[in-house]
Protein backbone atom coordinates (compact mmCIF):
# COMPACT_ATOMS: atom_id res chain seq x y z
CA UNK A 1 0.00 0.00 0.00
CA UNK A 2 1.13 3.47 -1.08
CA UNK A 3 2.22 5.52 1.92
CA UNK A 4 0.46 8.65 2.94
CA UNK A 5 2.33 11.72 3.83
CA UNK A 6 0.74 14.63 5.59
CA UNK A 7 2.60 18.29 4.51
CA UNK A 8 1.10 21.64 4.92
CA UNK A 9 0.38 23.25 1.69
CA UNK A 10 -0.52 22.35 -1.19
CA UNK A 11 1.83 20.67 -4.29
CA UNK A 12 4.83 22.58 -5.30
CA UNK A 13 4.81 24.29 -1.55
CA UNK A 14 8.48 23.72 0.62
CA UNK A 15 6.80 20.64 2.21
CA UNK A 16 6.13 18.99 -0.98
CA UNK A 17 9.66 19.40 -1.83
CA UNK A 18 10.89 17.98 1.45
CA UNK A 19 8.44 14.85 0.65
CA UNK A 20 10.30 13.93 -2.74
CA UNK A 21 13.73 14.55 -1.67
CA UNK A 22 13.15 12.36 1.77
CA UNK A 23 10.85 9.51 0.63
CA UNK A 24 12.56 7.16 -1.57
CA UNK A 25 9.33 5.45 -2.70
CA UNK A 26 6.32 7.13 -4.05
CA UNK A 27 3.74 8.26 -1.99
CA UNK A 28 0.07 10.00 -1.34
CA UNK A 29 -0.09 13.39 -0.46
CA UNK A 30 -2.52 14.53 2.12
CA UNK A 31 -2.48 18.87 1.18
CA UNK A 32 -3.73 20.39 4.54
CA UNK A 33 -4.14 24.33 4.75
CA UNK A 34 -2.56 24.28 8.29
CA UNK A 35 -0.23 22.63 11.08
CA UNK A 36 -3.43 21.97 12.63
CA UNK A 37 -5.34 20.38 10.32
CA UNK A 38 -1.92 18.25 9.57
CA UNK A 39 -1.92 17.03 12.89
CA UNK A 40 -5.48 16.19 12.63
CA UNK A 41 -4.26 14.67 9.77
CA UNK A 42 -2.22 12.35 11.54
CA UNK A 43 -4.40 11.92 14.35
CA UNK A 44 -7.61 10.69 12.21
CA UNK A 45 -5.44 8.44 10.70
CA UNK A 46 -5.82 10.26 7.49
CA UNK A 47 -2.33 9.95 7.44
CA UNK A 48 0.73 7.56 8.03
CA UNK A 49 3.02 10.29 8.70
CA UNK A 50 3.91 13.86 8.36
CA UNK A 51 6.14 16.85 7.18
CA UNK A 52 6.66 19.68 9.51
CA UNK A 53 8.57 23.01 9.18
CA UNK A 54 10.08 23.54 12.28
CA UNK A 55 13.01 25.68 12.16
CA UNK A 56 14.15 28.62 9.93
CA UNK A 57 18.07 29.54 9.63
CA UNK A 58 16.75 33.15 9.69
CA UNK A 59 13.52 33.05 11.53
CA UNK A 60 14.57 30.41 14.29
CA UNK A 61 11.94 27.96 15.80
CA UNK A 62 8.47 28.14 14.65
CA UNK A 63 7.52 27.74 18.42
CA UNK A 64 3.81 26.64 18.00
CA UNK A 65 5.03 23.78 16.26
CA UNK A 66 7.04 22.45 19.37
CA UNK A 67 3.95 22.29 21.38
CA UNK A 68 1.84 20.49 19.13
CA UNK A 69 4.31 17.48 18.80
CA UNK A 70 4.28 17.48 22.34
CA UNK A 71 0.55 18.39 23.03
CA UNK A 72 -0.66 15.89 20.89
CA UNK A 73 2.35 13.55 21.93
CA UNK A 74 3.35 12.78 18.69
CA UNK A 75 6.87 11.47 17.12
CA UNK A 76 9.71 13.25 15.48
CA UNK A 77 11.51 10.08 13.46
CA UNK A 78 13.21 11.78 11.18
CA UNK A 79 14.67 15.17 10.07
CA UNK A 80 15.21 16.95 6.66
CA UNK A 81 17.10 19.98 6.12
CA UNK A 82 15.87 22.06 2.19
CA UNK A 83 17.89 25.04 0.88
CA UNK A 84 15.38 27.86 0.54
CA UNK A 85 15.22 29.81 -3.13
CA UNK A 86 12.15 32.57 -3.42
CA UNK A 87 11.45 33.73 -6.37
CA UNK A 88 9.01 36.36 -7.59
CA UNK A 89 6.25 34.77 -10.02
CA UNK A 90 3.02 36.19 -12.07
CA UNK A 91 1.30 35.21 -15.01
CA UNK A 92 2.91 35.10 -17.98
CA UNK A 93 3.56 38.71 -19.92
CA UNK A 94 3.35 40.35 -16.40
CA UNK A 95 6.55 42.63 -15.77
CA UNK A 96 7.31 43.80 -12.39
CA UNK A 97 5.75 47.39 -12.91
CA UNK A 98 2.15 45.57 -13.89
CA UNK A 99 2.69 44.31 -10.37
CA UNK A 100 0.63 46.04 -7.51
CA UNK A 101 0.64 43.48 -4.39
CA UNK A 102 2.90 40.22 -3.35
CA UNK A 103 0.73 37.92 -1.79
CA UNK A 104 2.72 35.29 0.47
CA UNK A 105 2.96 33.32 3.68
CA UNK A 106 4.26 35.80 6.11
CA UNK A 107 7.61 33.85 6.67
CA UNK A 108 8.52 34.41 2.84
CA UNK A 109 7.46 38.15 2.85
CA UNK A 110 9.83 38.38 5.76
CA UNK A 111 12.54 36.22 3.95
CA UNK A 112 12.74 38.38 1.01
CA UNK A 113 11.81 42.03 2.80
CA UNK A 114 15.27 43.66 1.30
CA UNK A 115 14.07 43.15 -2.21
CA UNK A 116 10.41 43.96 -1.44
CA UNK A 117 11.43 47.56 -0.60
CA UNK A 118 12.86 48.26 -3.36
CA UNK A 119 9.20 48.71 -4.58
CA UNK A 120 7.46 50.60 -2.07
CA UNK A 121 4.13 50.94 -4.29
CA UNK A 122 3.92 47.31 -4.23
CA UNK A 123 1.33 46.50 -1.53
CA UNK A 124 2.37 43.17 0.47
CA UNK A 125 -0.50 40.95 1.64
CA UNK A 126 0.25 37.66 4.08
CA UNK A 127 -1.22 34.85 2.72
CA UNK A 128 -1.67 31.15 3.86
CA UNK A 129 0.95 29.47 1.50
CA UNK A 130 3.08 30.28 -1.09
CA UNK A 131 1.98 27.49 -3.22
CA UNK A 132 -1.76 28.31 -2.82
CA UNK A 133 -1.37 32.01 -4.15
CA UNK A 134 0.32 30.81 -7.27
CA UNK A 135 -2.27 28.34 -7.93
CA UNK A 136 -5.38 31.22 -7.44
CA UNK A 137 -2.96 33.24 -9.58
CA UNK A 138 -3.24 30.87 -12.23
CA UNK A 139 -6.40 29.46 -11.49
CA UNK A 140 -8.04 33.13 -11.52
CA UNK A 141 -5.40 34.90 -14.40
CA UNK A 142 -5.11 37.58 -11.27
CA UNK A 143 -3.19 40.12 -13.39
CA UNK A 144 -1.05 42.92 -11.06
CA UNK A 145 -0.62 40.28 -8.07
CA UNK A 146 2.60 38.06 -7.76
CA UNK A 147 3.31 35.19 -5.83
CA UNK A 148 6.53 34.53 -3.81
CA UNK A 149 8.00 30.69 -3.85
CA UNK A 150 9.88 28.00 -5.29
CA UNK A 151 10.84 27.27 -9.08
CA UNK A 152 9.09 24.36 -8.61
CA UNK A 153 5.52 26.30 -7.36
CA UNK A 154 6.48 28.08 -10.77
CA UNK A 155 6.53 25.38 -12.87
CA UNK A 156 3.84 23.55 -11.73
CA UNK A 157 1.01 26.80 -11.99
CA UNK A 158 2.29 27.78 -14.83
CA UNK A 159 3.84 31.22 -14.09
CA UNK A 160 6.52 33.04 -15.24
CA UNK A 161 9.67 33.91 -12.82
CA UNK A 162 10.03 38.02 -12.96
CA UNK A 163 12.52 37.95 -10.71
CA UNK A 164 14.46 34.74 -9.11
CA UNK A 165 16.10 34.23 -5.82
CA UNK A 166 14.93 37.04 -4.01
CA UNK A 167 15.36 36.33 -0.56
CA UNK A 168 18.09 38.36 1.77
CA UNK A 169 19.98 35.78 3.16
CA UNK A 170 21.33 33.70 0.17
CA UNK A 171 22.02 31.43 2.61
CA UNK A 172 18.66 29.97 4.20
CA UNK A 173 17.95 26.61 5.08
CA UNK A 174 14.68 25.18 6.87
CA UNK A 175 14.69 22.44 8.78
CA UNK A 176 11.66 19.78 8.75
CA UNK A 177 10.37 16.87 11.02
CA UNK A 178 8.68 13.45 10.18
CA UNK A 179 6.68 13.36 12.45
CA UNK A 180 4.37 9.92 12.81
CA UNK A 181 1.30 8.95 15.80
CA UNK A 182 3.36 6.02 16.80
CA UNK A 183 6.53 5.79 17.46
CA UNK A 184 9.14 3.94 15.11
CA UNK A 185 12.10 2.51 16.68
CA UNK A 186 15.44 2.75 14.81
CA UNK A 187 18.27 0.69 15.62
CA UNK A 188 20.36 2.16 18.61
CA UNK A 189 23.49 2.62 16.02
CA UNK A 190 21.68 4.51 13.77
CA UNK A 191 20.34 6.72 16.47
CA UNK A 192 22.54 10.30 17.16
CA UNK A 193 19.95 12.80 17.36
CA UNK A 194 17.15 13.89 20.08
CA UNK A 195 14.13 16.26 20.69
CA UNK A 196 13.90 16.26 24.50
CA UNK A 197 11.78 18.28 26.53
CA UNK A 198 11.73 19.05 30.39
CA UNK A 199 10.45 20.71 33.74
CA UNK A 200 12.97 21.92 36.13
CA UNK A 201 11.45 23.91 39.06
CA UNK A 202 12.32 27.48 39.71
CA UNK A 203 15.91 26.96 41.70
CA UNK A 204 18.29 29.31 40.92
CA UNK A 205 20.62 26.99 39.11
CA UNK A 206 18.43 24.60 38.44
CA UNK A 207 19.02 24.78 34.65
CA UNK A 208 23.05 24.89 34.73
CA UNK A 209 23.17 21.65 36.61
CA UNK A 210 20.83 19.78 34.08
CA UNK A 211 23.48 21.43 31.25
CA UNK A 212 26.63 19.84 33.17
CA UNK A 213 25.08 16.71 33.62
CA UNK A 214 24.19 16.80 29.80
CA UNK A 215 27.68 17.97 28.99
CA UNK A 216 29.46 15.46 31.69
CA UNK A 217 27.55 12.33 29.60
CA UNK A 218 28.71 13.84 26.02
CA UNK A 219 25.69 15.25 24.58
CA UNK A 220 26.53 18.35 22.26
CA UNK A 221 23.39 20.73 22.78
CA UNK A 222 22.28 22.46 19.70
CA UNK A 223 19.27 24.06 20.65
CA UNK A 224 17.46 25.29 23.31
CA UNK A 225 14.45 27.02 24.32
CA UNK A 226 12.20 27.86 27.02
CA UNK A 227 8.77 28.18 26.61
CA UNK A 228 5.63 28.71 28.63
CA UNK A 229 4.17 26.42 30.50
CA UNK A 230 0.06 26.43 29.73
CA UNK A 231 -2.36 27.30 32.13
CA UNK A 232 0.85 28.26 34.46
CA UNK A 233 2.12 31.68 33.38
CA UNK A 234 5.56 32.08 33.30
CA UNK A 235 6.69 28.78 34.44
CA UNK A 236 9.12 27.47 31.99
CA UNK A 237 9.74 23.92 30.26
CA UNK A 238 12.49 23.48 28.34
CA UNK A 239 12.83 22.64 24.54
CA UNK A 240 16.43 20.95 23.78
CA UNK A 241 17.95 19.48 21.01
CA UNK A 242 21.24 17.09 21.63
CA UNK A 243 23.25 15.26 19.31
CA UNK A 244 25.73 12.74 20.46
CA UNK A 245 28.47 9.95 19.28
CA UNK A 246 27.14 6.96 21.30
CA UNK A 247 23.48 6.18 22.23
CA UNK A 248 24.65 4.31 25.60
CA UNK A 249 26.26 8.48 26.53
CA UNK A 250 22.69 9.51 25.89
CA UNK A 251 20.98 6.85 27.54
CA UNK A 252 22.85 8.00 31.00
CA UNK A 253 21.94 11.64 30.71
CA UNK A 254 18.17 9.83 30.05
CA UNK A 255 18.26 8.55 33.52
CA UNK A 256 19.77 11.40 34.72
CA UNK A 257 17.38 13.36 33.71
CA UNK A 258 14.68 11.48 35.10
CA UNK A 259 15.69 12.32 38.37
CA UNK A 260 17.06 15.75 37.87
CA UNK A 261 13.88 17.08 35.82
CA UNK A 262 10.71 17.57 37.40
CA UNK A 263 8.97 16.30 33.99
CA UNK A 264 10.85 14.52 31.14
CA UNK A 265 10.00 13.28 28.27
CA UNK A 266 11.57 12.53 24.88
CA UNK A 267 10.13 14.02 21.24
CA UNK A 268 11.83 11.79 19.57
CA UNK A 269 15.37 9.88 18.87
CA UNK A 270 16.67 10.10 14.49
CA UNK A 271 19.57 10.29 12.78
CA UNK A 272 21.48 13.89 12.24
CA UNK A 273 20.77 14.81 9.06
CA UNK A 274 22.36 18.43 8.97
CA UNK A 275 24.23 18.75 5.81
CA UNK A 276 28.23 18.46 6.99
CA UNK A 277 29.10 21.75 5.15
CA UNK A 278 26.56 23.85 7.68
CA UNK A 279 27.62 22.33 10.88
CA UNK B 1 6.03 68.23 24.58
CA UNK B 2 4.23 65.37 24.08
CA UNK B 3 6.21 62.55 24.16
CA UNK B 4 5.18 60.32 20.78
CA UNK B 5 4.98 56.90 21.02
CA UNK B 6 4.45 54.14 18.11
CA UNK B 7 2.54 51.13 18.51
CA UNK B 8 1.86 48.00 16.75
CA UNK B 9 -1.63 48.19 15.64
CA UNK B 10 -4.51 51.02 15.75
CA UNK B 11 -6.27 52.83 18.17
CA UNK B 12 -8.07 50.37 20.29
CA UNK B 13 -5.31 47.57 20.36
CA UNK B 14 -3.54 45.59 22.86
CA UNK B 15 -0.50 47.53 22.01
CA UNK B 16 -2.85 51.12 22.78
CA UNK B 17 -4.10 49.63 26.09
CA UNK B 18 -0.29 48.95 26.84
CA UNK B 19 0.10 53.11 26.94
CA UNK B 20 -2.69 54.08 28.40
CA UNK B 21 -1.40 52.07 31.33
CA UNK B 22 2.34 52.15 31.06
CA UNK B 23 2.06 56.13 30.90
CA UNK B 24 1.10 58.53 33.61
CA UNK B 25 1.37 61.30 31.23
CA UNK B 26 -1.51 62.16 27.99
CA UNK B 27 0.77 61.02 25.24
CA UNK B 28 0.26 61.12 21.41
CA UNK B 29 0.10 57.92 19.32
CA UNK B 30 2.25 56.84 16.20
CA UNK B 31 -0.21 53.50 14.21
CA UNK B 32 2.13 51.15 12.63
CA UNK B 33 0.61 48.52 10.58
CA UNK B 34 3.52 46.50 11.75
CA UNK B 35 6.45 45.81 13.63
CA UNK B 36 9.54 47.01 11.24
CA UNK B 37 7.29 50.05 10.53
CA UNK B 38 6.98 50.70 14.33
CA UNK B 39 11.19 50.48 14.50
CA UNK B 40 11.13 52.36 11.24
CA UNK B 41 9.18 55.29 13.44
CA UNK B 42 11.63 55.20 16.43
CA UNK B 43 15.01 55.33 13.83
CA UNK B 44 13.40 57.93 11.90
CA UNK B 45 12.39 60.04 15.15
CA UNK B 46 8.61 60.36 14.35
CA UNK B 47 8.18 58.77 17.80
CA UNK B 48 10.54 59.05 21.11
CA UNK B 49 9.56 55.50 22.60
CA UNK B 50 7.73 52.45 21.29
CA UNK B 51 5.59 49.46 22.96
CA UNK B 52 5.95 46.00 21.41
CA UNK B 53 4.80 43.06 22.30
CA UNK B 54 7.72 40.45 23.16
CA UNK B 55 6.45 37.56 24.99
CA UNK B 56 2.74 35.66 25.44
CA UNK B 57 2.00 32.98 28.16
CA UNK B 58 0.81 30.79 25.25
CA UNK B 59 2.11 31.09 22.06
CA UNK B 60 5.82 31.92 23.54
CA UNK B 61 8.20 34.80 22.56
CA UNK B 62 7.46 36.63 19.19
CA UNK B 63 10.68 35.52 18.07
CA UNK B 64 11.74 37.97 14.85
CA UNK B 65 11.08 40.87 17.29
CA UNK B 66 13.76 39.89 19.50
CA UNK B 67 15.91 40.06 16.02
CA UNK B 68 14.42 43.25 15.80
CA UNK B 69 15.62 45.20 18.55
CA UNK B 70 19.11 43.38 18.22
CA UNK B 71 19.70 44.20 14.48
CA UNK B 72 18.56 48.31 15.38
CA UNK B 73 20.56 48.56 18.18
CA UNK B 74 17.53 49.61 20.33
CA UNK B 75 17.40 49.97 24.10
CA UNK B 76 14.83 48.17 26.16
CA UNK B 77 14.02 50.39 29.28
CA UNK B 78 11.03 49.22 30.80
CA UNK B 79 8.25 46.32 30.42
CA UNK B 80 4.81 45.89 30.72
CA UNK B 81 2.44 42.75 31.32
CA UNK B 82 -1.22 42.58 29.98
CA UNK B 83 -4.13 40.12 31.16
CA UNK B 84 -5.62 39.27 27.53
CA UNK B 85 -9.29 39.63 27.47
CA UNK B 86 -10.72 38.74 23.43
CA UNK B 87 -13.73 38.92 22.54
CA UNK B 88 -16.15 37.94 19.14
CA UNK B 89 -17.74 41.11 17.78
CA UNK B 90 -19.74 42.00 14.48
CA UNK B 91 -22.14 44.69 13.50
CA UNK B 92 -24.90 45.40 15.80
CA UNK B 93 -27.76 43.17 15.36
CA UNK B 94 -25.81 40.09 14.18
CA UNK B 95 -25.80 36.41 15.98
CA UNK B 96 -23.22 34.25 15.86
CA UNK B 97 -25.24 31.90 13.32
CA UNK B 98 -24.72 35.02 10.97
CA UNK B 99 -21.13 34.59 11.13
CA UNK B 100 -19.75 33.12 7.77
CA UNK B 101 -16.32 34.57 8.55
CA UNK B 102 -13.58 35.60 11.48
CA UNK B 103 -11.05 37.83 10.44
CA UNK B 104 -7.99 38.37 13.10
CA UNK B 105 -4.51 38.03 13.79
CA UNK B 106 -2.94 34.74 13.24
CA UNK B 107 -2.10 35.10 17.29
CA UNK B 108 -5.55 36.07 18.38
CA UNK B 109 -7.07 32.79 16.23
CA UNK B 110 -4.51 30.39 17.91
CA UNK B 111 -5.97 32.05 21.44
CA UNK B 112 -9.36 31.33 20.89
CA UNK B 113 -9.40 27.80 18.79
CA UNK B 114 -11.09 26.05 21.18
CA UNK B 115 -14.36 28.25 20.83
CA UNK B 116 -13.66 28.46 17.09
CA UNK B 117 -13.89 24.43 16.62
CA UNK B 118 -17.62 24.76 18.00
CA UNK B 119 -18.24 26.59 15.17
CA UNK B 120 -16.67 25.03 11.69
CA UNK B 121 -18.66 26.48 9.17
CA UNK B 122 -16.99 29.87 10.35
CA UNK B 123 -14.39 30.71 7.84
CA UNK B 124 -10.92 31.89 9.57
CA UNK B 125 -8.94 34.28 7.85
CA UNK B 126 -5.65 35.78 9.06
CA UNK B 127 -5.37 39.52 8.95
CA UNK B 128 -2.55 41.81 10.25
CA UNK B 129 -4.32 43.64 13.19
CA UNK B 130 -7.34 42.59 15.61
CA UNK B 131 -8.49 46.54 16.31
CA UNK B 132 -8.24 46.75 12.31
CA UNK B 133 -10.50 44.63 11.37
CA UNK B 134 -12.98 45.57 13.74
CA UNK B 135 -12.69 49.30 12.05
CA UNK B 136 -13.66 47.78 9.10
CA UNK B 137 -16.28 46.24 9.69
CA UNK B 138 -17.45 49.30 11.15
CA UNK B 139 -16.66 51.26 8.17
CA UNK B 140 -17.41 48.99 5.78
CA UNK B 141 -20.99 47.94 6.96
CA UNK B 142 -19.73 44.09 6.98
CA UNK B 143 -22.21 41.86 7.85
CA UNK B 144 -21.39 37.98 7.81
CA UNK B 145 -17.78 38.83 9.34
CA UNK B 146 -17.10 39.16 12.79
CA UNK B 147 -13.62 40.33 14.76
CA UNK B 148 -12.11 39.10 17.56
CA UNK B 149 -10.38 41.86 20.04
CA UNK B 150 -10.63 43.80 23.13
CA UNK B 151 -13.58 44.99 24.89
CA UNK B 152 -11.94 48.47 24.49
CA UNK B 153 -11.91 48.18 20.27
CA UNK B 154 -15.44 46.90 20.32
CA UNK B 155 -16.57 50.47 22.07
CA UNK B 156 -14.30 52.64 20.03
CA UNK B 157 -15.76 51.06 16.73
CA UNK B 158 -19.32 50.57 17.91
CA UNK B 159 -19.44 47.30 17.54
CA UNK B 160 -21.34 44.04 19.85
CA UNK B 161 -19.85 41.32 21.55
CA UNK B 162 -21.78 38.59 20.39
CA UNK B 163 -19.46 36.44 22.68
CA UNK B 164 -17.49 37.50 25.48
CA UNK B 165 -14.06 35.97 26.74
CA UNK B 166 -13.55 33.53 23.91
CA UNK B 167 -9.98 33.02 24.62
CA UNK B 168 -9.25 29.62 25.45
CA UNK B 169 -6.88 29.92 28.42
CA UNK B 170 -8.51 32.61 31.04
CA UNK B 171 -5.49 33.20 32.37
CA UNK B 172 -3.38 34.83 29.69
CA UNK B 173 -0.80 37.33 29.63
CA UNK B 174 1.39 39.20 27.44
CA UNK B 175 4.45 41.11 28.10
CA UNK B 176 5.39 44.43 26.32
CA UNK B 177 8.49 46.21 26.49
CA UNK B 178 9.42 50.00 25.90
CA UNK B 179 11.59 50.40 23.49
CA UNK B 180 13.92 53.54 22.72
CA UNK B 181 16.73 54.67 20.08
CA UNK B 182 19.16 56.01 22.90
CA UNK B 183 19.19 54.12 25.94
CA UNK B 184 17.82 56.26 29.23
CA UNK B 185 19.86 55.19 32.38
CA UNK B 186 17.78 54.39 35.39
CA UNK B 187 19.43 54.84 38.84
CA UNK B 188 21.82 51.74 39.30
CA UNK B 189 19.40 50.70 42.82
CA UNK B 190 15.95 50.44 40.46
CA UNK B 191 17.24 48.32 38.25
CA UNK B 192 16.82 44.45 39.00
CA UNK B 193 15.84 42.70 35.59
CA UNK B 194 18.28 42.59 32.11
CA UNK B 195 17.62 41.14 28.65
CA UNK B 196 20.83 40.20 27.08
CA UNK B 197 22.50 38.50 24.06
CA UNK B 198 26.14 36.44 24.13
CA UNK B 199 27.21 33.78 21.41
CA UNK B 200 29.47 31.06 22.52
CA UNK B 201 31.84 28.70 20.98
CA UNK B 202 30.58 24.99 19.90
CA UNK B 203 32.92 23.35 22.33
CA UNK B 204 30.54 21.07 24.51
CA UNK B 205 29.81 22.52 27.98
CA UNK B 206 29.94 25.92 27.21
CA UNK B 207 26.41 26.99 27.92
CA UNK B 208 26.64 25.02 31.04
CA UNK B 209 29.81 27.26 32.12
CA UNK B 210 28.03 30.48 31.71
CA UNK B 211 24.89 29.27 33.53
CA UNK B 212 27.49 28.26 36.11
CA UNK B 213 28.62 31.70 36.06
CA UNK B 214 25.31 33.66 36.06
CA UNK B 215 23.43 31.02 38.95
CA UNK B 216 27.41 32.29 40.68
CA UNK B 217 26.16 35.50 40.79
CA UNK B 218 22.79 34.96 42.09
CA UNK B 219 20.95 35.75 38.76
CA UNK B 220 17.74 34.03 38.28
CA UNK B 221 16.76 33.20 34.55
CA UNK B 222 13.67 33.68 33.44
CA UNK B 223 13.80 32.78 30.09
CA UNK B 224 16.71 31.47 27.60
CA UNK B 225 16.31 31.08 23.66
CA UNK B 226 18.62 30.16 21.30
CA UNK B 227 18.74 31.48 17.93
CA UNK B 228 20.25 31.09 14.77
CA UNK B 229 22.97 33.43 13.48
CA UNK B 230 21.77 35.17 10.31
CA UNK B 231 24.06 34.32 7.23
CA UNK B 232 25.59 31.43 9.25
CA UNK B 233 23.51 28.85 9.12
CA UNK B 234 23.10 26.89 12.32
CA UNK B 235 25.16 29.10 14.60
CA UNK B 236 23.56 30.48 17.72
CA UNK B 237 23.37 33.27 19.61
CA UNK B 238 21.47 33.17 22.62
CA UNK B 239 19.10 35.63 24.33
CA UNK B 240 18.44 35.58 27.53
CA UNK B 241 16.48 37.14 30.66
CA UNK B 242 17.39 37.74 33.78
CA UNK B 243 16.23 39.16 37.74
CA UNK B 244 18.70 40.15 40.63
CA UNK B 245 18.43 41.57 43.45
CA UNK B 246 21.91 43.69 43.80
CA UNK B 247 23.20 45.09 40.95
CA UNK B 248 26.82 44.66 42.05
CA UNK B 249 26.06 40.93 41.83
CA UNK B 250 24.87 41.06 38.15
CA UNK B 251 27.73 43.81 37.13
CA UNK B 252 30.28 41.45 38.17
CA UNK B 253 28.67 38.27 35.81
CA UNK B 254 28.77 40.92 32.95
CA UNK B 255 32.32 41.37 33.36
CA UNK B 256 32.90 37.72 33.29
CA UNK B 257 30.39 36.89 30.70
CA UNK B 258 32.27 39.67 28.47
CA UNK B 259 35.49 37.57 28.81
CA UNK B 260 33.79 34.03 28.47
CA UNK B 261 31.87 34.94 25.63
CA UNK B 262 32.53 35.07 22.23
CA UNK B 263 30.32 38.17 22.16
CA UNK B 264 28.09 40.05 24.44
CA UNK B 265 25.48 42.62 24.52
CA UNK B 266 23.25 44.12 26.68
CA UNK B 267 19.79 44.84 25.36
CA UNK B 268 18.32 46.42 28.45
CA UNK B 269 18.54 46.90 31.89
CA UNK B 270 15.42 47.91 33.31
CA UNK B 271 13.08 47.71 36.77
CA UNK B 272 10.96 44.11 36.58
CA UNK B 273 6.86 45.14 36.42
CA UNK B 274 5.89 41.80 36.54
CA UNK B 275 2.89 40.62 38.83
CA UNK B 276 3.56 39.50 42.02
CA UNK B 277 0.73 36.79 41.83
CA UNK B 278 1.81 35.18 38.90
CA UNK B 279 5.70 34.95 39.38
Amino acid sequence: MTAKIAIQGIKGSFHHQVVKEYFSESVDIDECLSFEELVDSLLAGKSDQAVMAIENSIAGPIIPNYALIDKNNLHIIGEHYLSIHQNLMALKGQKIEDIKEVHSHPMALLQCMDFLKQYPNIKLVEDKDTAETARRIQEKQLTGIAAIGSKVASEMYNLEIIAPEIQTIKNNMTRFVIIKKQNSFLPENEINRASIKFELDHKRGSLAAVLNVMSDCKLNLTKIQSLPKIETPWKYSFFVDVTFENYEDYSKAKSLLNIMAEYFKVLGEYKNTKPLSQS
